[in-house]
């Protein structure tokens, strides 16, 4: 059987600007790997309705999940709600409990609900919340696109809010074996053995450190029977 | 008239695995932004044949320019040139210069040349290289589609030795307002000062310092004029 895939759908000027780093994709990566999700691929867009609207559509029939991060917040560049409402074409309403707790929070800090904090409370029609135990505002998720805040850390304790309802694959494990010797020395061995466990996912990163070329060999399966056998072979066959 | 456009794509598992952090993505962001070229979508896909091959036809007829990092190495899972000769219908073949100038650089450190390396003087008919300076495998261009090393230093090498050939647009100018006032308190002075100018493409970029909401309020356009007439409004408008 194979692993759930899943796609991640970065939305953000800030990304393709070159102005903040992207890091919510590694998290997400590292983080569906424990629970056996294979993320196929990755997107990022600018805060444009039209292009969000193809690239949920496109992910999401392509893949089992797709987690979007970015654009939920009170600013007229927040609108991944209003987008997603489009592209599965369902009304874009206020969500009278998400209002509530705004409201609530807000209160408990001595301030009110305005206009621009009221759109926060707006979602797909028929979305499921996911919890923001950082800053209240909740994501959502409608069909099989999960809607994460764009801030790492709020980013991630969503991510982990939900861990539990998706279903789970089989786990992919990791081993690397690092040798100082160059790509190109090795590559014809590293070739053989990937030929001869075909479950076991093999790839090669070169390096330098010092001058001295070197090179990360790592294996990565869900195959655990084959991950070890392929791991002793690889540490036979290439020695520094 | 437009700025051009253009699109990256990272090819890579240990991007998607999440065992590397993509740094591709902001250098050419960053790189591009200098000269007027403006990125419309990053994406990221696995070292599948097929995966490259859908993407880079759908970003290569979308955009004036693809920049792909990734795979061009020697090792089995390097599969960029094959998957671009595919893509485009065209030959992958050997290149005579590429294998020479390899030729002579093993032969200057005392070594020979060997079947995987002679794989990295493959490239699709038709090309250009893109010259490396670090470690002398050449990148290649075909179309609008330039294929970059992946490891960064050479990524960067490569992507700075072909700016001079591409079209350069009017550079977008940015500058930004740092306050210490959570964003649903300004959105809406905010989201007026966007309407007032429409040239000019505003984000708003929440943080928290110390337990303290701030906001960073950021302006970028190629219309000076207007950026600097925004940017006095937003400080006039916006203070803590």
């Amino acid at each position: 059987m194979k692993n759930p895939s899943a796609a991640v759908l970065i939305i953000g000027n800030e990304i393709l600007s070159g102005r903040t780093l992207d890091i919510n994709t590694q998290t997400i990566a590292r983080t569906l790997e424990k629970i056996g999700v294979t993320i196929k691929e990755a997107r990022t867009v600018p805060d444009e309705k039209q292009a969000i609207i193809e690239s949920v559509l496109a992910l999401s029939q392509k893949y089992n999940y797709v987690f979007t991060t970015g654009g939920i917040g009170p600013t007229h560049d927040d609108i991944t709600s209003l987008a997603i409402s489009e592209a599965f074409s369902v009304p874009y309403v206020l969500s009278e409990t998400i209002y509530n707790l705004l409201e609530q929070f807000y209160q408990s800090r001595g301030e009110k609900m305005n206009k621009v904090r009221e759109k926060m409370a707006f979602i797909p029609e028929g979305s499921t919340f996911i919890k923001n135990e950082v800053s209240k505002v909740p994501g959502f998720a409608i069909n099989n696109v999960y809607c994460l805040a764009g801030v790492p850390d709020i980013m991630e304790s969503m991510l982990n809010s939900i861990i539990p309802f998706l279903e789970h694959g089989k786990v992919v494990r990791s081993t690397s074996h690092t040798v100082m010797i160059g790509e190109s020395k090795i590559a014809e061995r590293f070739e053989a053995l990937q030929n001869k466990y075909p479950s076991v996912d093999m790839g090669s990163y070169p390096f330098t450190r010092e001058g001295i070329h070197g090179t990360s060999l790592v294996l990565r399966s869900s195959d655990y029977v084959n991950l070890e056998a392929a791991f002793l072979d690889l540490k036979n066959l290439i020695k520094e």
